[in-house]
C-alpha cells in the first residue's frame, strides 16, 4: 500500500499529490524498444502489441514486461438521480448485482477467471446514495474525498496491471453529466441509453443533465468540484485508484464510459494524469467514443460491449498480457538465425 | 479425421465436397438465444461477445458452446514469384521462420501457449516453391488439388476451435493477385506493404500483380483456376482446412490477408462457405479492410498487426473462448434474484 492514500481527506490533498506524479520510466521503455527491434518478425508487425508491452515496461518500471499479478477492482455506488426515472433498472439492482459478483455469477467473475484476475468488489453505502444532482450537489467534499481514498486504497502495490470498473444503477447519467461539465458541448452529445432505455426515456435524461449541469455551473471550472457535484461514490473511487495506481507505478485499464469519466477528472487536473491508462475497449455508448477522443486515447477492444462491471478491461488484460509475452519471450533474428530484410 | 480429404486429388472432387456443405445448427443456435436473454445483464449488453458465443454453437452444433481444444495450424510454401524482387525478405526466411516456430522462438509460439492452443506448422516442399505466376500457372491442377487435401488432413475433429495461419515469403503478392482475380477492380487496390517494402518495391509489386492477373485473364471466372494460378501451396492448404473444418462441424478463425484471400476462395465458389469462419482481426495490409468488406466479415480485433504465421487468429481465440465462458458460466436473473427492467 502506498502512504499517502489512508491520509486523504480533502481536495487539497488530492491536488497536493497530483503535483508530485511519477513520469514514464524512459529506462525502461528504451531497453523493450531495444529488445522489439531484434524480435523475429518485420518491424512494427505485432502493432499495437508492441505498443502495449513497451507502455507496460514503461510505468511497470521494468523490463521485461509482465502481467503475473492482474487485478480487478469493481467500485459499486447508488446515484439520487436514479430517483428521477434515467434508467431502464431499478436502483435496488446495483446491490442485487453486487451480491451477484460476490456468488460468481456476473460477466465479470467469468471474465476474471479466465483471465486469472484477483476480483475484488467494493460496496460504497449502497444504502445511503448520492443526493439527487438535478436538486443539490451530489456530496459534500468531505464525502467525494473519503470516496476517493477509499479508491486508493484499494490498489495493492504488488499489483502489475489494475482493471477497474464500476456498478450503478443511474450512472451513465452522472458520467454523462461529468463529460458535459469537463468538456463542455450539448447534453445530447454525451447522453446515451446506458443500460436500454427507450426514446421518451432518453430524452427525459438529456433534460435532466442539461439542466443538472446548469445548476452547477458556477462551480464547475474546478473538475473535482465536477466530480463531487455531478458524480458518484464509485466514480470517485475510480478516480482515487486511478491516482493511486500512479504512485504505485501500476498500468491500468480503465473499462467502459462510466469509468474513463471517472478517470477524466484527473486528466482535466493533469494532462498527464492519464498517461499510465489505457481505455480497454470502446463502449456502445455514444458519448464514449467522444470521450476518448477528448481524452487522445484509442481504445483496444471494439467489441460493442456496454456492460460495465469492468468486463472490458478484464478481457483487455488478456490482450496486453499476450504483448508482454511475445516481447518477452519470441527469439531474437541472431538467436533463431533468420535474416533480416534482405 | 473426416473420411473424405484423403481421397481428394481434384477440383472436381473439391467441387463435391462444396455441393454437400453442412448449414449451422439451428437448435444448438436457439438454445444459446434462450439462454442469453435470461443471463444478469441488460440484454446485448456483452455485444459482440454474445454473439461469438451463439456463432460457436450453432458451428459446434451444441449448446453450451465452449472452446476446451483449440488448435492452431500455420502452412508454409514458398513462391516462385519471390524471385521478382516483391519482398523486403529473402525467400530463405520461410524456411529459417518454420525452424523458429519448431523451436517455440515465434510470436505464434508465445500466443498458443498463452492461448492454450495447440500448434501445428506443416512445411509444404519448402525446397520446391511454385512457379513463377508472372511467367506460367504458379500449380498444376493436381499440385493445387492434392495441397489442398493436405490442408484438410490437418482438421482434427476433436478441436473445437481452428485458428489458421501462413507464413510464405511473398504471399501478399499471391494473396493479393488472387483478391484481383476474384473481385476484380485495380491492383494497387489489393497491393500493400507486405513485411515492409518501400515506395519503390511497392510500385513494383503492383506491376507484377497486374501484368500477371492480365497474363491468367482467360481462365480466372473459376476461382479454383485462380487459386492454381495465382495462389500458393500454403494458401490451397488454407482453403482445404477451412472447407474440412466445415465438413467436421468446427467454427475457424482466420488471420489476415493472406489468409483471408485464400478462404475467399471458397466463398466465390459458394456465397455460404465460410458461414463458419470468423475474420480474427483486421491486418493493416490495405487490402484486408477491401477485402473483408466484400466478404461481408467484421474483424474481431483491430490492433495493427500484419505479422501473419497465425497471430491475429491465435489472439482472438482467446476471445472466443470468453464469450464462452460468459455465456456458459453466468447466473440468470431468476439464480441471482437480480431485477429485470423496471
Amino acid at each position: 500500500m502506498h502512504d499517502a492514500p489512508a491520509a486523504v481527506a480533502s481536495f487539497d490533498e488530492i491536488r497536493a499529490l497530483l503535483r508530485d506524479l511519477p513520469g514514464p520510466d524512459l529506462q525502461a521503455g528504451s531497453a523493450a524498444a531495444t529488445r522489439e527491434a531484434q524480435l523475429t518478425k518485420p518491424a512494427g508487425s505485432l502493432g499495437r502489441l508492441e505498443e502495449l508491452a513497451a507502455w507496460v515496461a514503461t510505468w511497470q518500471g521494468r523490463h521485461p514486461p509482465a502481467v503475473e499479478r492482474a487485478a480487478t477492482a469493481v467500485f459499486a455506488g447508488n446515484h439520487g438521480i436514479a430517483e428521477k426515472g434515467v434508467s431502464a433498472y431499478p436502483a435496488e439492482v446495483t446491490k442485487q448485482m453486487v451480491k451477484n459478483f460476490l456468488d460468481g455469477g456476473a460477466a465479470v467473475n467469468q471474465l476474471c477467471a479466465f483471465a486469472d484476475s484477483d476480483l475484488k468488489v467494493y460496496e460504497m453505502a449502497l444504502d445511503a446514495p448520492t443526493r439527487d444532482f438535478s436538486e443539490a450537489p451530489a456530496m459534500d467534499e468531505d464525502d467525494c474525498a473519503r470516496a476517493m481514498a477509499y479508491g486508493m486504497m484499494a490498489v495493492d502495490e504488488a499489483t502489475d496491471l489494475l482493471a477497474l470498473g464500476e456498478m450503478g444503477i443511474a450512472n451513465t447519467t452522472s458520467a454523462a453529466a461529468l463529460c458535459l461539465a469537463l468538456f463542455g458541448g450539448a447534453a445530447a452529445d454525451w447522453v446515451g441509453r446506458g443500460t436500454g432505455i427507450d426514446d421518451a426515456r432518453l430524452a427525459h435524461k438529456t433534460a435532466v443533465v442539461g439542466a443538472a449541469v446548469a445548476r452547477h455551473r458556477a462551480v464547475l471550472s474546478d473538475p473535482l468540484e465536477a466530480l463531487r457535484c455531478l458524480g458518484g461514490l464509485e466514480l470517485a473511487a475510480i478516480a482515487g485508484a486511478v491516482l493511486a495506481a500512479r504512485l504505485a507505478r501500476t498500468p491500468v485499464l480503465l473499462d467502459g464510459f462510466a469509468c474513463t469519466a471517472a478517470a477524466a477528472v484527473l486528466q482535466a487536473l493533469d494532462p498527464r494524469a492519464l498517461d499510465h491508462c489505457q481505455v480497454a475497449h470502446r463502449s456502445v455508448e455514444p458519448g464514449h467514443a467522444r470521450l476518448l477522443q477528448r481524452l487522445g486515447k484509442r481504445p483496444i477492444l471494439d467489441l460493442d460491449m456496454r456492460l460495465g462491471e469492468g468486463s472490458g478491461a478484464v478481457l483487455a488484460i488478456q490482450v496486453v498480457r499476450a504483448a508482454c509475452l511475445c516481447h518477452a519471450g519470441m527469439a531474437t533474428f541472431a538467436e533463431a538465425g533468420v535474416s533480416g530484410p534482405a
